[in-house]
C-alpha cells in the first residue's frame, strides 16, 4: 500500500490539528513555522495577558510549558505517522486520537521576555507504544528561555 | 520585630497577587480556595477553550501544567513568607519578585474531564535558596488527573 | 482460569527477582521489606562505598535514584501482576522481561545521612501499557531525604 | 587577583575529586575523558554487575542515572569555578562541598548494552545559586541510550 497523499497534503493536515482546531493552541495563538518527520518549530508571539510575573513582566511559566507540550506532542505525532509510511492520510491523522502526553518535564532558564517566541522539537525515540521528544525555547533575539523533555503515548 | 499584619491580611494579599494581578492566571481563571503556610488549593473552571484533544474532549495538557505550576510557585511564596516569619506585610510581599520557578515536572494520569478542578500543593522542602514542591489536580468527581513537582528559587 | 499460586507464593518469587537475580541490586544490597498489590518498602543500608560528598560524608546521588528506581519498578510489576489476576505465576513472572523505565525524575530533599534508608513506592495510575508511581526515601530517623516520579512500560 | 594555578592544574584536581576521592564513583570505576569550563565526558565501563534486567543482559538505570548525576554534577562544578575566575586553587575547590543535585531527571531511551559507555555533559545556564545542565549517554557503538537534565545547587 503506498500513501495516497503528498507530504505537502500531510504537513497541511497536521497543521490544521494543531493550530486551528485545538482549541487552547487557539487561544493561545500558537503558529506552525515548520516540521518534518522528524522535528517541528512553532511559534508563539506575545501578549499583554501571558505576563506571570508581572514585576518583571515575563512570561508565565505556564505559558512555556504549554507550547512546549504542543511542540513536543507534534514531533510524537510526526513521528508514529512517518512509522506507518503507507496508507490513507484519515488513518494517520487518527492516530492523533490516541496520543497522550505521558510526562513532561521543563527547565526555566532565562526570564522569558520578548515578542515572540519559537519552540523547537525533535524525537529523540520512537517505539510502537512511547516517543520521547526534547524541546528548546529561544526567543526573538535567540536566547534560549526554557528547555523540556516529554514522553507521550503514541499508540 | 514582630508582623505588623494578621494572617488574615497577608492570606488577602497573596490572594490578590496570585488571582488577581498575574495577568495569565487571570486569563485562565484560577481561584484560590484556601492556604496556610506549608499547603494551598487552587480552583479551576473547566471552560470549552481549555480543551486539548478535542476527540475526546479533555483538558490540554497545558492547562493543567499551568494550574500546577501556579499552585507550586503559591506554596512556594508561602513557604518563604513563613521563614521570613516577622517584619512588614511589603517585604513579605516582595519577595514575590524574586520568586521563579527552576523546573517543572507534570505526569498526566487520567484524561482531564470535569466541570472544574482542583489543585492542591504543598511544601516538601524549603531552604534559604530553593524550595521543593508537590501538586495534585483532581476532577470534581475526585479523580486524580495528574501529579506534578516543581522546584523554584526563592531568594 | 484462577491464580495457581497464593499471594506469598507470588510475594516470594518477586522477592527473589528484585534482591537476588538482579546483579546491581545485589551489588547495592537492596532488601524488600514488605509489598502488596499498590505498594513496595524496599531498604538500604548504609555503606561506606556510597558516600558521595566525602566532605559532609552523604549519600550518593547516583545511591538514592538508584534505590527509588528499583522500588518504582517493582511497584509498576506489582500492579501490572495485578491486573492480570487469574493465570499461572510463571506467567505473571514473565512480565518483568518486558518491565522498562520509561523515565525517572528524583528530588533531592536532605542530606543522606544514616545507618539504613526505607524507599517507598505507590502506584499513581496502571493501564495496559504505563504505569506511573510515586516513591519516598526516608532515613532511619524518619527524615524525608528524597522523592521521585517515575513512568514505566509495562506491555 | 589572578589564578595562581594553570588550567591543567586545576583539570586535575577536579579529576581528582571525581574519579578518585568520590567513594561511590570509585564503586562504579567512572573516568573522565575530558572537561573544559562548559562540558565535560565521563566513561563507564560495563561489568557484569552493572546489569539490570538480566534477562535481556541491559545496564541497570540506576548506573545510567548515577554516571548522569556525576556528569551533570562535574560540569556545574566546572561553572561555578569558572564564574569565579580568578583566585587560589585550593578556594575554587572548596566550591564542590557546596555543591548540590536539586533534581535529576533521566530518559531511558534504548536498552543499555556495549562494553563501555560515554556520558556526555554541558552547561545550560549558570548563575550564582543554580546551574542546570544536559547530560546524554551513548555506548561504544555511539547509540544514544540514555539523556537527562540535573538542576544543581551551586552556592
Amino acid at each position: 500500500m503506498h500513501n495516497d497523499h503528498t507530504p505537502e497534503e500531510l504537513q497541511e493536515a497536521v497543521r490544521e490539528i494543531i493550530v486551528e482546531r485545538i482549541p487552547f493552541n487557539r487561544m493561545l495563538g500558537v503558529e506552525l513555522e515548520e516540521c518534518d518527520t522528524e522535528h517541528a518549530v512553532v511559534r508563539l508571539d506575545m501578549r499583554p495577558e501571558f505576563v506571570g510575573n508581572y514585576v518583571r513582566g515575563v512570561m508565565h511559566g505556564g505559558v512555556i510549558s504549554s507550547v512546549l507540550d504542543v511542540t513536543g506532542g507534534l514531533v510524537a505525532l510526526l513521528g508514529v505517522i512517518e512509522r506507518t509510511r503507507s496508507g490513507k492520510l484519515a488513518e494517520k491523522l487518527a492516530r492523533f486520537e490516541r496520543l497522550g502526553t505521558i510526562d513532561l518535564r521543563v527547565d526555566f532558564l532565562r526570564p522569558g521576555d520578548g515578542d515572540y517566541y519559537l519552540a523547537k522539537g525533535y524525537l529523540l525515540r520512537t517505539g510502537s507504544r512511547v516517543a520521547v521528544t526534547r524541546m528548546e525555547l529561544h526567543n526573538d533575539a535567540g536566547v534560549l528561555i526554557a528547555v523540556g523533555t516529554g514522553a507521550y503515548v503514541v499508540s
